[in-house]
């Protein structure tokens, strides 16, 4: 299992007028958790696409227990349960606040795709490489 | 069943640099979608505020089959299959672009709660009985 | 002087928690109405991406009068002066409420540039012929 | 004069088509540099809101001078070049990329008011205190 976390600062833009975090902006959140996870490995989602692959999202689901409020520090836990065997790599990720407790859960999938043709790829090998490392 | 459609167009903002709509943006249109929806039954969402009550989402999730492209004029379609019993309510949409292609398909769930005190609650009895008149 | 204007319904998600729509999204409130007003002229700003121009902001000022909430169906002015003579255009918009009230105000300038080179370029002919019915 | 500065990394979201930041975003970039510009100081914006003061933005503005991209690690420069006299507070925000390059150049004006009347106060006498030590 691969499992990486990152801090996030909640901005006043993300709230709404519910005093909370807009259930939109997770999204943004789970994006950020993942960018650092991959940064942890040596990588970049950035240096993946100037490599002619793209990752675009094609599900997303998450439950939302507790709400966040402006300006604090949550921290975001990026989960890779099982190394990815063809195109598709799933994510599990989990939002909690300064107390530690848990606010979002939720589940990311992903495709490996070719910039150009838009056809499905794998992981690049350098990446698995250094992921197959957490797992055994 | 309970039916509503409503049209978005979607804004250069909402992209990204893979050249379509980013994933998070779809809450955005689902809540369109669900505003529109209960507008079609003369209440609004802003109203029901303003009685006390709030609608957090609970749960969110989609799957995204075909993307969104800038200046498109999307559908949104939002469906209640059933009439809510409790807290709770179950929404399910989906996103069609200007050829009638299926671009995304969800489920959202939100509760009923009063806003003073965060306690559960039920839909108003006006806005149920509207609802009703859809169910048989 | 050309003038169009374009209504726009503010989302949930554009507001925060001082129950009013965030600043920053009036950049997107603004946006749609300068692609509305290109569209009234029979072009869009799409179409002209597909000829390969693209048309950055290079400056962005507003002053915010009055808060714009949550559901109100704003209508967005947006209002070119003067015909543009080189790479540079200037477009000054409002913002008004359902009562007619001026919330914000304020002026873009965009570049057009040629998508591939990034080098200056003018606004297209065809644009500029029909532009140029509403001067004089 | 009283300087800050913080870092904010480009989320993917906030790329828009044209391989850029969509120049709304800045708005929140400078509000997090305004938002740790106070933090220095030993507040928080937040503590003022709960000090029943609330800081809505009246004028913004921007020079957009240099693009930034995905995964750009930006430094935001937040100057107050004059402690405010009365309800009104100017701050001059600058972002600059990596190598040091400014990207976009701002100026922001807020009030502070009082958030039950909307009525104009000035800065907390506390926060002033600290901040006057800036200025010589």
């Amino acid at each position: 299992m691969f499992e990486a976390t990152t801090e996030v600062r909640v901005r006043y833009a993300e709230t709404d007028q519910m005093n909370v975090v807009y259930h939109g902006n997770y999204a943004q959140y789970f994006e950020v958790g993942r960018a650092e996870a991959i940064r942890k490995l040596g990588f970049t989602y950035k240096s993946m696409e100037a490599m002619g692959i793209i990752m675009p999202i094609v599900e997303w689901s998450a439950k939302f227990i507790r709400p966040a409020h402006y300006d604090e520090l949550l921290t975001v836990k990026t989960i890779l349960k099982e190394l990815p065997v063809d195109h598709r790599i799933e994510f599990f990720q989990e939002v909690y606040n300064e107390k530690g407790k848990l606010l979002t859960s939720g589940k990311v999938v992903l495709y490996f795709l070719q910039a150009d043709t838009r056809e499905k790829t794998t992981m690049p090998r350098e990446l698995m490489e250094v992921m197959a490392t957490y797992f055994n």
